[in-house]
């Protein structure tokens, strides 16, 4: 058996053989191997850098006194940088993974997207968790930035999570188990640490004297940097951090400090990284500087090709980001589209495919050569052209000469009326792989997406590196250069494949060449592949997959293998006394494994996992049953401990839960909540049950962020508040008023059912939305960490959903969340409840609309939206109306009135004044309405004895007589009725598509 | 080339490969790998331990900037513990520096003592350097004591210096120039880090920042004590130390506070390894308890031997200290004839022999059997073995009975005039071989040294291991069994020999066999062998070797090998530029290599270096020289570094050089030196120009102790003094009383020629004898580190050399050092001057012992030797004057008139009762000799007037009339005599040898 020492001297051994420098650990604590210099410090600046390391990285945080299986205080990485990327770091890495002993060819090893960023120090990366049968072993980065500094060249970043290896390789539950060295277990040789470790960081530590090293170390780090010396100020920042973290897991950080200990700590951070980079150049780099390879030649030779054929171009990328894969094939494809228009290229049509590791175009039909043009050149307008004389001018010469003819070519052109002189010239149509040349390489230079990286490409940045091009029309290579790549007809299957590259011979046969290969490039293939099997393996246990509840998980299945291999797993029975969620949130979010369940519903203890190619079946379903287990049984683990203790001590620990640095804890957050809830109670008159129940949940809102459970698995925020709640006696409409509260969690999700969740709900999003405006951070374009515009769509999904809470107005709940805020000492300017308001009456208007609701209906109701639900009966009550006779006359003689009325004029007239019979009579239809119903339903019939007298008036008065007080007694007569009109709906808005 | 990565993967597995354990150096700052828990706590208990371990060792005070070609604020360690000693440790590190590609067959390697101690955490060890070709490549241990407590079993610890193995094997004279990597050197990976953590650690860490952590990581040690957590608490005891370490070489820690600081972290220290034990004991010993060989069987059967044979017997050890080998030798030598002469076994004669590995005995004609004897067991008093009746008494049965006799059998025996009954029984002789077996055994057992060792083996003990026995009588070997070892006829040649293990047919052949394989057992022969070989290559350079100076030295180097095997080495002549003192000390202390001077006494650029065994000489001397060249270089930079200070800067070192606690830095002992100093000046009425060189010297005494010449080599105290003063233009007078100052260094040493250095010389001594005796730190037994034996032998001969200085007696000096101590504040008790006085007056009277001097007459100017030039004075007059006629009545009259009066008597008589013409006469005569002169040389002729009226008064004179007045005033004359004679001379210490 490979003892853990083994496989460390094996990772070391494979990493220096390939040019890797080996160094020590640090010398002081670090959470992570990233933070020794060799890496945090060498990824900057342009010096060449190769370096494997083992980290014990310490996390007071995951101290579990050696109890838990898989969790440990230190934890052992072994870190490897490569700077600049090779080119392949990721076979580099496989085969890495044989050294350890593991067959790749049987197991499942993926590349998972899985992003790193460390806004503090302004350091982020691009990369995935390597996956092996479900496991995660290794973080694999893109390095970008770091202290805010953007990486050139870029670090590859590989770190391998060792416990988690060695107990996968050697098949043991529990870090204490493994065979560390022969005769002698991790547990036999640390446990004692572990243990007291444990003790010291979560019981033990002095927090005062913490809170003074702090101070201590980041005075020196400090001190340091003004020295100019990075190096003693990085050891100083690790310090600090490490001292912090040991006073957030003693549980002693209040919001304050850790905002301001966070600042102090990323200003350090940054101005160390700047240092050393600083420190790097005055040195003059003394490891020389890295180079990227040349940029590829620019093709000059094109071949020929007859008759027409198909183009195929694919992109081969790393494992691209599931929710990139149709995106991107969907922009290649609208991209190439659109530079072929540009062209005189003939052609059929264009169809994209892309799995993760590429992008597939296809253009059938391209015709082998643009058709021949003209080139017509305009030149000065005639009348300049010659001179009275009939002589060429000047100018008209100059351009002769500049288009390179004589002038007496040149010719007439009518440009709009005006005739100029002009020239025409032939313009021959090329070949169509010339063609296809620029716009292919274009289309790899224009690659983006949501968010990008650089590897070892000086020009080229797309979600993860492109690594191969293959160009082929029909059997001919089209010379593509982009960058540093050159197309050619050479494409990637497996990695894992006996040969791992393939020749292509025509365009033609791409698509089945890849099937022999065991690829499928087509996502809609590769979807009912895994439905099928997946339903195929749940049947043989009774069961069946929720192929519509799962589609989204389905999709991101799709775009996470090239070959789906459907593997069905099993679960302890035991374990489905959890609640189901939490099994189902641990298999989707975590694992990607379909759930099984029988035919009434209930979940049964299978899954269904997806592998990516051909691998040994129950090798992998041993793997991924053994990382259910270990996560369930992690669960296990949270959901009792969590069970031993109350809601209100788990409500204590969100005092130690930072929720934003101006607007406080979660403890005020959720403090805050339940004020609100009960203010809003109190708006709609709330009694009996209901506000007993609503009482008793605001005093427990959000008490399961402080569950371990809910730690651990965020999205199960509400559910295991529920549980819990169920469990310490609360009632029913406690529990239920707890889960609600967290609804809906996302579009389309249901919205509390219950009103005390209702009003817990609407008060959590108002806290949200009202706090945030107020400070400042309201969402920008794509950036919304907060999930703003969520909270809103929330707020008005809730309203719509709960007409009994109509007074519960948009600007009525926000001033009660105002109140709260403000009690905090936080100013809430009216103007920022404003735009929350016009805001969330936006998300309102995008639901309408989304639903397919009439523009101009929508545009009507919208000044009610600020009451969601009565300006959903208004417009329910609007489309009903529009159906019937006699409501477009209303609409118009309304619409009428107010045009004609100039917009300051009160509503209010000397009746005496009117003595036209049409006057009179309208004045007295008017007193019939007045005070007019204010709801649509009401007022349309009461209304429309107006109808006839405003028809009359129109045709019978001059509404601007000659006499001022007739006058205004006129106007005023009408501004009455648009003002009748006005709070019923925006007549205006309806336009004249009525009429 | 091996790369230093590649040196340190090859230990690994080389390691690993033998069952140690890998862990990864700690995560905080450690001096050395021993203080890694792996070691540190790890040793304690009867667990077993192995394990290999990487260690960068961070030394604050070893900062040079990276500029030092040798030193580094981080060097790499390499460390193994083997726990339990696994019997054959040196043969497994050897076989380590062979994959380190070392030719242990062409190189010098050799094990040269080193013993570690460290008394403040109450931890020791025995062991050595080990030296490759000169150059001490790795320190191996066998840790005795860690804590407090003492080991069991104890651990061999195996500390590897990377840089100095990789600075060798890379032939490379600078650090940065390592290749650490393929195509990195060590400069590139780690300049930056060692020079910033240099200017770190020298001068900008914040002195005030690190006092304030120190006293947080004490406090935090503390509490984690006090919740019997080992291994935080051991952590904060590391922080500590590394702090403590830091404030050091910023220069920031005063006397006071080293002192306060240290016993702190001792008392830590302790009790985290007591705490550890406690715990491991708790916890059952997770991983068991280590096993030690089993005793070797006691022999039941011996073989005969017939006639007489030689006995060999060789005990085979571990390299023993030099000091060690013919102490152990003579002992054996003494142990055996004594053991021997306890039995009956005839033989001849006894003779041992002794190398660093092994102590040979040989005892000539043994003969094959003891003769046969009787044995009487004497019972009870004839008496009592037989009633009235004649009949025998239970006593005399009883008696017959345990001695297994009828009682018939009992008969007389005649003890001392009383008899008793008696058995005799025959008591036959046994065979050589069992008599040996018993003797040898208890010489094995009972081999011990000044410090003693325990490794694997439960009840030996001795200076270093011993791993085997031969035995032979003839050619049979004498079944032995000590402890866990059993002798044979196998023995141990070189253990880089091909075959390392030999044969021995018969004792007789045995030094011959040796000497075929390349050993000479005997210390003579080797001596022989060096000094020729010595000369020999000296010779070839035109110089020659002081054997006689060097002989010390040679004593040295002959323990030091078994197979001398002299080398020249050369250096660059521009070395001789530095003061001759430099070289020699680096050559003789630290290298143990002999200088080679020209005819007329100048040293020349070579030295002769002694390897062991049949080493590659082109390979040892290119070792060799580089070790001398770097440690030259080294000598240079402090040299060069030290001239570029002056002497005043230099003294403002002293202030952080600790003295002792309670008497306070090195500063105030030096200006307590120039004080005293100028008070004896005083004394003495010193004047004119050595009044202004004392002045001068004084304020300048011991500046060089802050030279980094001396710091690095102490025994160049004063040398440096000298040469630094002179460079820095005081005057030649001054230079040299510094550099006299410190003289003599030890007994045999020339005192100070000139009087201003003699008076600081004396200043010296006085203060460091009276500063401690006066706080209790007198020596006692053999221990005495402050050398104050040394120092009061020094004030001696100092006082003897200089007779102008006779005013300066022993209590005036050190009332002149008291004076200056109390000043401090420090008690200084009249007794532990007088205390001191009669120290030194010891150490005068062993002056006389060792020159031979008669033993009498010594005593007789003992009581002047507070004045120790008068009693020399007084010692020769003496010796003249016994050699004198009249001299030996004048001693007996004096002895016997002082015998007479009772010692209370006064010295005053009433004249006018003296009546006798006699005791008249000598009342005269005494008139004539009052006042007496205080010189022997005038006493003896002025007293020549008192023998004859003596010897009548005594003659003739009734001393006890019965008057009582005449009676005291005889009594009073003598008294007179007595008084007269006494400041002379001890009379009555002459004894009677003289009548």
């Amino acid at each position: 058996m490979l003892t853990m020492q083994d496989a460390l001297l094996a990772l070391t051994k494979y990493w220096t053989d390939r040019g890797c420098m080996v160094v020590q650990p640090f010398n002081t604590e670090v959470g992570a191997g990233t933070l020794n210099p060799a890496t945090i410090l060498r990824v900057l600046g342009p010096e060449p850098w190769r370096v494997a390391y083992v980290e014990p990285s310490v996390r007071p945080d995951d101290s579990r006194y050696g109890e838990n299986p898989n969790r440990l205080q230190t934890h052992t990485q072994f870190q490897v940088v490569l700077k600049p990327d090779p080119g392949n770091p990721q076979e580099l890495f496989l085969a890495s993974l044989e050294v350890l002993g593991i067959d790749i060819h049987a197991h499942d090893v993926r590349f998972v997207e899985d992003n790193w960023a460390n806004p503090a120090t302004g350091s982020w990366g691009l990369g995935w968790e390597v996956w092996l049968d479900g496991l995660e072993i290794t973080q694999f980065t893109y390095f970008q930035q770091a202290g805010g500094m953007t990486l050139d060249p870029v670090s590859v970043e590989i770190t391998y999570g060792i416990e988690r290896i060695m107990m996968a390789l050697q098949g043991v539950s529990h870090f204490k188990d493994i065979a560390y060295a022969p005769g002698i277990s991790y547990g036999e040789a640390f446990g004692q640490a572990e243990y007291e470790m444990s003790r010291y960081y979560l019981d033990d530590a002095d927090v005062e004297s913490q809170k003074r090293l702090f101070e201590e170390y980041a005075a020196e780090a400090r001190r340091m940097l003004d020295a100019r010396l990075p190096v003693p100020a990085h050891v100083n920042v690790l310090r600090c951090s490490h001292t912090f973290n040991v006073l957030d897991s003693r549980g002693a950080v209040s919001t304050t400090e850790r905002a301001k200990a966070f600042g102090r700590m990323r200003t350090l951070a940054r101005e160390v990284a700047q240092l050393w980079a600083e420190r790097r150049t005055e040195l003059e780099y003394p490891l020389g500087k890295a180079e990227l390879p040349p940029a590829a030649p620019e093709p000059t030779e094109f071949p020929k090709v007859s008759g027409t054929r198909q183009l195929l171009f694919e992109i081969g990328t790393e494992e691209m980001p599931p929710s990139e894969v149709a995106k991107t094939a969907e922009s290649v494809r609208k991209a190439l589209t659109e530079k072929l228009a540009a062209t005189r290229l003939g052609h059929g049509k264009v169809t994209t495919y892309a799995t993760p590791r590429r992008v597939v175009a296809f253009v059938t039909e391209v015709q082998a050569f643009e058709p021949d043009a003209e080139k017509v050149a305009r030149g000065p307008k005639k009348a300049a052209a010659f001179d009275a004389d009939g002589n060429i001018t000047k100018a008209a010469a100059g351009f002769a000469r500049g288009q390179g003819v004589d002038p007496s070519e040149l010719h007439d052109l009518d440009v709009g009326g005006v005739v100029h002189v002009a020239v025409t010239k032939p313009d021959p149509g090329r070949g169509a792989a010339e063609v296809l040349s620029g716009v292919l390489s274009e289309i790899v230079t224009g690659l983006r997406s949501d968010k990008n990286m650089r590897w070892n490409d000086a020009k080229l940045s797309f979600t993860r590196p492109v690594r191969w091009l293959v160009a082929l029309l029909g059997d001919q290579v089209v010379p593509v250069a982009a960058s540093t790549l050159t197309a050619g007809r050479i494409t990637r299957v497996h990695r894992t494949a006996a040969q791992p590259t393939v020749e292509i011979a025509a365009a033609e046969g791409y698509l089945d060449l890849l099937r022999i290969h065991g690829i499928e490039a087509d996502p809609a293939k590769r979807r009912t592949q895994i439905v099928e099997a997946a339903q195929e393996l749940a049947a043989t246990v009774g069961g069946s997959v929720d192929v519509e509840g799962e589609s989204a998980l389905i999709d991101q299945i799709v775009n996470l293998v090239e070959e789906p291999t459907a593997i069905l797993g099993g679960f302890e029975p035991a374990y489905l006394d959890l609640p189901g969620e939490i099994l189902t949130t641990v298999m989707r979010k975590h694992q990607r494994y379909l759930p099984v369940r029988s035919a009434d519903g209930k979940l049964l203890p299978h899954f269904v996992a997806v592998a990516n190619g051909a691998v040994k079946p129950d090798v992998v379903r041993g793997g991924n049953e053994g990382v259910l287990r270990a996560r369930y049984e992690d669960a296990s683990f949270f959901w009792r401990a969590d069970l031993q203790t109350s809601p209100e001590t788990m409500k204590g620990e969100l005092d130690k839960l930072a929720f934003e640095q101006k607007l406080g804890s979660m403890a005020q957050r959720a403090g805050r909540i339940g004020r609100i809830a009960q203010s809003l109670g109190k708006t709609v008159d709330l009694d009996g049950d209901d506000l007993t129940t609503l009482n008793r949940a605001a005093e427990l809102a959000k008490f399961d962020l402080g569950s371990q459970m809910v730690v651990e698995l965020t999205s199960l925020a509400g559910t295991m508040a529920r549980e819990y709640a169920r469990r310490a006696g609360e009632t029913e409409a406690v529990a239920q008023a707890l889960f609600d509260m967290e609804l809906p969690r996302s579009a389309g999700d249901p919205v509390p059912a219950t009103i005390p969740g209702a009003l817990l709900a609407l008060a959590d999003r108002f806290d949200l939305l009202a706090g945030l405006f107020a400070i400042g951070a309201k969402p920008t374009g794509s950036s919304d960490p907060f999930a703003l515009r969520r909270a809103a769509a929330g707020v008005v999904a809730i309203l719509r959903e709960h007409p009994s809470l109509r007074a519960i107005t948009l600007p009525v709940g926000l001033a009660a969340a105002a109140e709260q805020i403000g009690a905090q000492g936080i100013d809430v300017p009216a103007e920022s409840l404003a735009e929350v308001s016009e805001f969330s009456v936006r998300r309102y208007e995008q639901q309408l609309i989304d639903r397919g609701d009439d523009h101009l209906q929508v545009a009507a109701v919208l000044p009610l939206a600020e009451a969601p639900a009565l300006a959903d009966e208004t417009l329910a009550e609007l489309q009903r109306q529009v159906e019937t006779d006699g409501f477009a006359e209303l609409v118009a003689v309304l619409q009428r009135a107010r045009r004609i009325v100039p917009p300051d004029t009160a509503p209010t007239y000397d009746a005496s004044k009117l003595t036209e019979p049409a006057e009179v009579v309208l004045h007295e239809a008017v007193q019939k309405v007045t005070p007019a119903p204010t709801t649509l339903a009401e007022f349309v019939p009461a209304a429309s004895v107006l109808v006839e007298p405003i028809t009359t008036f129109f045709e019978e008065i001059l509404v601007m007589a000659e006499d001022p007080e007739v006058k205004a007694a006129r106007l005023g007569l009408l501004a009455t009725i648009r003002d009748l009109a006005a709070p019923v709906l925006d007549w205006q808005a309806l336009g004249t598509s009525l009429n």
